[in-house]
């Protein structure tokens, strides 16, 4: 069975989408196709809006679903016209959180990802410039600045994560790639020995990395089973004698390895 | 006033997060001390949160808000004990759309960031490292396989913009910095000619610039405000006669830039 399903905002239409898809991915045996509708912020876009959805409720004959992070009153009114089954964020949750903090909420459009986070922003923008700068090693000089140091064999998901961290959560994160030479001394290079307390191990499954590397590189040594065995095998040696902490990153989403190298490293969520 | 908010999940903490900021937000007059409990997907972490939650409520002489993203029944059950505001995302939603769509949920734990989405990851991290290759023109002979391509100059946000399109939506999104040169000629650089349907403009606030700037090289004639006013001016009078779209990304999020140019452009959100 097909459903569709809307995500509405007059915003980006991120939490929306966040929420949506947490909750659809709870219903495994229906299939979704997923639109968003991001800045319906007047009146025409909603109207237009409505009509999209009722084209899809008259194509399904089923109604469509819609999640909606609507802030404006008019707005909202004219999508919940529409021939759809709606799950209204605000008006379920609104309510209830002004009693409880009796205060009333500021309806104005667009707030939670607005202008007013500044500071957020630049932080944020400053943390992916450190995550650049300090890729794949290519500086050290700034480590004593980084919040992160992650370590691990080329390719195992060290620059996603880096940059996920950055962008997300304002973690200032470089990473390191050990290579054949460092696993062959059986020890940390030089330039990480002061800041061992940072680092933080990637591993991955061999298979898994070959797959990668194959992609880069097609039947190169690099690339090899052999050769990733190897490497893995040797990179998990030291780290566990360094007693280094790590995170296999083979059965993980990026924001999975993210936030759980944070939250058993102890880095904030720079949320606010 | 003060207010302690927890955000609670069973897996990454994301949906929560997003949720519980864009309501919070929604009140200006309180001031919200912000924590988020990852990964909360045992009984004895659970027990340990309601530990947790029930020490703010006393020193905060109030009790604390929780978003809740948990699926697990038992371990909402006991997070439902702690002396606290609760917004239950799954017990307000997941009951209504299983009527709706006639099917049971899976109450399957972190389901929504779990590797189900292997190809979604893939992506995602090959769009980062597309990203990441063809930052700040370094590579150009790649630009035919790029969904777009952004123009502006040095330090406009066009990098932080690429990187979130490609984590948030697996979009192939290029850069190529507008230099003095290509200003001079009032022309395009001959590499971006053939792509030009896929060229989409950043500018900026001349202030703002020499700001950001000023940070990178104090005091450079790179920094001056007259040198950023010059650039800022001719590279939107090139944009304009040649019909690029563009977007001013002063007051906006990394967010907002990116899911305003993907609507202009008709890019799709690739989020299943």
């Amino acid at each position: 069975m097909k459903r569709t399903a809307f995500f509405i905002s007059d915003g980006t239409g991120l939490t929306s989408e966040a929420l949506g898809h947490s909750l659809l991915a709870q219903f495994d045996s229906i299939e979704f196709e997923q639109i968003t509708l991001p800045y319906i912020d007047t009146l025409e876009k909603a109207h237009q809006a409505v009509a999209q959805i009722n084209r899809m409720q008259e194509r399904d004959q089923e109604r469509p679903l819609i999640f909606d992070t609507i802030v404006n009153e008019e707005i909202r009114a004219i999508i919940a016209e529409s021939n759809a089954f709606k799950i209204d964020v605000f008006s379920s949750f609104l309510k209830p959180l002004e009693s409880e903090l009796c205060a009333h909420s500021n309806y104005s459009v667009g707030k939670s990802h607005g202008i007013v986070e500044r500071n957020r922003y630049k932080d944020r923008i400053d943390s992916v410039n450190f995550a650049i700068d300090n890729d794949d090693g290519a500086r050290t000089r700034q480590y004593k600045k980084a919040d992160i140091i992650l370590v691990g064999v080329s390719r195992c998901g060290k620059t996603p994560t880096c940059l996920y961290m950055a962008m997300q959560f304002g973690i200032r994160a470089a990473n390191y790639p050990l290579t054949e030479e460092d696993m062959e001394f059986n020890k940390l290079p030089v330039v990480l020995e002061e800041h061992k307390h940072k680092l933080y191990g990637l591993t991955i499954d061999p298979f898994q990395l070959s797959a990668i590397r194959n992609e880069r590189r097609p039947n190169s040594r690099y690339a090899s089973l052999d050769q990733c065995d190897f490497e893995v095998r040797e990179v998990e040696k030291l780290l566990k004698k360094l007693s280094i902490p790590s995170i296999n990153t083979t059965n993980f989403s990026i924001e999975e390895i993210s936030t759980r190298i944070m939250a058993h490293a102890g880095l904030d969520r720079r949320m606010n």
